[in-house]
């Protein structure tokens, strides 16, 4: 095939690819919005059939030979086309070296899990998981097969999720947070709590609504490409560059919930808006990993958002939205209360100095599940024993042990430590950021715009066109969990007093 | 094929028709509810590429081949399957019989037409739009040929949109009605107004919105499988017979509005929500007409909701929602305010009565246009006239004349004569619905659950499984449309004591 036609097809698959994902999106959107209850039949028959298509239409011998086609000539294509042709070969053998049979057989496992994995939580019942957790372990460490025969299972998965990453990487990073984190929690348990009972007054959601708009305006988030809705979990959905969607979750006596969801989820958007444009309607469109998407939305919601000097700058306009709830309250007070660092349960209420600690908890378990050293149902003790080594806490029922995530039912094993590697990066990050121009003076002013053109120019702007590695050594230089580990020290030591 | 083979490929072409359909109603729902102002564009190329996926795939020799193949067993297929069957047979000729240039030159033109309209409105400038509107009469002079040459080109048009009714029967139809309306019209003239002005008064959106929470729960709409949300303009868009979804628009110093919107358009949803299971996701699972759908929801909005009982039977809630607006106000007075009859200049804030003379002058020039007996250029001078001659109105520019209605830049032509048609089958249906049963008596207490039934059982169930003239015959008897005449002659005689 000629060059220039090959390119023709080339940018018409990625586009035909495009519109199945943006088809997909805004049913998942209208079904987690605006849906009537009982919908959820229909939808799943269009659901499945536009992924069956989109499935047959990327596992083709023609797009096969297309990119094959394409790769022979790699030396005569620009670099944003000859990464697109690298990446889309690489999940075209990753689909293709799946056997159909199977993949569809997984296709129905996951979706049987979700629900079984619903009624089990619910019902506080590992008993009735464990059977579809079994299944759904065997067929992950034979895929794992499938990805890369030569690696341990385990780094397989992890590769898929970020690019480069194995246990070896994590075991390091893991390491330092514990010794660093372990006994600065036991430091912090000795130590008088702030008072942030003044979080859980009455904050209605009208006001509350009115907030989460002046918060989007802070971030810059321009409304005419991006809105903000509501639904039971926070989440941020990408169409393209020019329409990113984020929800927020209002709880009437919890401001510090929904304020920190839209912080979070608009440092996701913000990745999302600023990819280039000449990248739109290609797989390199979008952010370029789970890690490095993190570490923009903490970025945003814990180094930007839990930091004093924001803190101080976007007060007083608070205290218009909510007059009598925070009368008595100092924007010190409202910093030491949003950042109390206890123990917990749940990972998704975690503060910032613990995240990572739950995070350790499932990566240890899924490293021995997928290596074959854990069997399926000694999980919730391994998972209670971790929690009391690691936070010290008693896990009283599976429900609020190791039911609590749904990534294992949706077939997710190897995401977790993503969280926190975006935890580390961002950390990383705020210090080179730091080096290169003054960040606090503005932040304390209520102006981002510097920390998001930083962002923009070394992170948000190269979409997919770079490796996930590359992005983090762009902006991070060479990864050293100790630079995490000293921001959480020196952050925790000043408000405990350690 | 075998015959089992090709029921199932027949499955699986029409649950992959209804899954991009699913698919771009759901952009279509997301750009008119919550999508960002400023994010057209990506949305158009989704959209522009799930149109031509859907097209190929019902345009391909393969689905020709398949749908002959079932034709020639026809014999021993089950009635609904062979009614899918003849169906589709006749939306693939019609497809494949437009060469696929001229196809997609008209599509370009359509969508450019949408752009020029708006601004010519806006502008006030029939020139500007005058050359794009003589390309789509071309266009559907040629189209209509395609369709079927042994007919008028209009007859043809008019065949798409309701099939089985052309020009005879529409002359004879409009004749009726001018000869019984005009002169109505003109005798209520010379009678004094109903006091109207209390339905200007301030309605707050949020009380509006109880209110229509209410209706949808007198309408009998289960919330479980149709919501209500607010659009520019108010529409009723189908998913499938358990997903529906209306939507109104809320004007704070117009009660009415909203009110006769939500029950319009419940009406629809209530068609689409009474469709037999048996025909979900097939080309039969919708309503079977144009003109049937406007028959449900005028029947709702008109017929029952502009009634004296109906009114009556929801005044006192509604006094409830609106205690001050309308504390100096009576059912009776209510009831004469929503059905005062004048002539004006827009079809879509017409009354009941004057509604038809609206139809008919776009009846009029439709009929010459595509007939070659007008040119496009006379389109204004025609309208005027015409406007004067049923209406007795001048109408003082385009803006509010001919370049009001979205129709004929959407490239629609032989579409407005299915407004009327629906009124009046509908005032047949009443007919014979008060010689089952008495409609009135459950009506006066609010309850809709009999007038329900009684179209559900004549008219819902069978979505498209009869053809339309079938449904008609079914729930009105033979066509007569001096039922209708009679019924709007009654009303307003009563109303203004002529």
């Amino acid at each position: 095939m000629e060059l220039k036609e090959a390119l023709v097809q080339l940018d018409q698959l990625q586009r035909k690819m495009y519109a199945y994902q943006v088809a997909s999106s805004s049913l998942y959107l209208d079904a987690t919005t605006v849906a009537p209850r009982d919908t959820a039949e229909g939808r799943g028959v269009a659901l499945g059939i536009l992924a069956g298509e989109r499935h047959k239409l990327f596992s083709a011998p023609q797009a096969g030979e297309l990119l094959d086609g394409l790769w022979e000539q790699r030396d005569e294509l620009d670099h944003a086309v000859r990464r697109q042709v690298e990446e889309l070969r690489r999940s075209y053998a990753q689909l293709t070296r799946i056997p159909a049979d199977e993949y569809m057989e997984y296709a129905m496992l996951t979706n049987e899990a979700d629900s079984v994995w619903h009624r089990a939580k619910e019902e506080n019942n590992f008993e009735l998981f464990r059977p579809v957790l079994e299944k759904l372990v065997a067929f992950n460490i034979k895929f794992a097969g499938y990805y890369d025969a030569s690696k341990a299972p385990y780094d397989a998965l992890l590769n898929e999720y970020e690019r480069g990453v194995d246990m070896e990487y994590l075991d390091g990073f893991f390491a330092t947070l514990r010794q660093r984190i372990v006994p600065l929690l036991r430091a912090i348990g000795e130590k008088e709590q702030p008072d942030d009972a003044f979080l859980r007054r009455c904050y209605p959601v009208d006001a509350q609504r009115k907030f989460s708009d002046y918060l989007m305006e802070v971030l810059g988030l321009d409304r005419a490409h991006c809105t903000i809705g509501e639904t039971e979990h926070p989440f941020t959905l990408e169409f393209n560059n020019k329409d990113v969607r984020i929800t927020t979750h209002y709880h009437k006596d919890n401001v510090d919930f929904s304020m920190y969801s839209v912080i979070h989820e608009g440092g996701h958007a913000k990745y999302e808006l600023g990819i280039a444009d000449q990248l739109q309607y290609t797989c390199l469109a979008g952010g370029v990993s789970m890690g490095v998407h993190e570490s923009q939305s903490r970025f945003y919601e814990n180094l930007i958002g839990r930091s004093l000097p924001f803190i101080q700058a976007i007060f007083p306009k608070m205290k218009e939205f909510f007059p009598e709830q925070l009368a008595d309250v100092t924007a010190e007070q409202f910093y030491r209360a949003v950042n109390k660092a206890q123990p917990s349960l749940i990972r998704t209420e975690a503060d910032e100095l613990t995240y990572c600690l739950h995070v350790m908890v499932r990566y240890e378990i899924e490293k021995q599940l997928i290596g074959g050293t854990l069997a399926v149902k000694d999980v919730p003790e391994t998972w209670n024993r971790l929690y009391k080594e690691y936070l010290g806490v008693d896990v009283p029922d599976d429900k609020r042990g190791c039911l609590q995530d749904s990534h294992w039912s949706g077939g997710s094993f190897g995401y977790f430590p993503s969280y926190a590697l975006g935890s580390a990066y961002g950390a990383q990050m705020l210090r080179n950021m730091e080096q290169d121009m003054d960040v606090w003076g503005p932040v304390s002013r209520g102006d981002l715009s510097q920390v998001s053109a930083w962002l923009g120019e070394k992170v948000h702007r190269h979409g997919g066109l770079m490796e996930p590695a590359d992005v983090v050594k762009n902006a991070c230089g060479d990864f050293d969990p100790t630079v995490y580990a000293d921001y959480l020290e020196k952050k925790y030591s000043a408000l405990y007093g350690l």
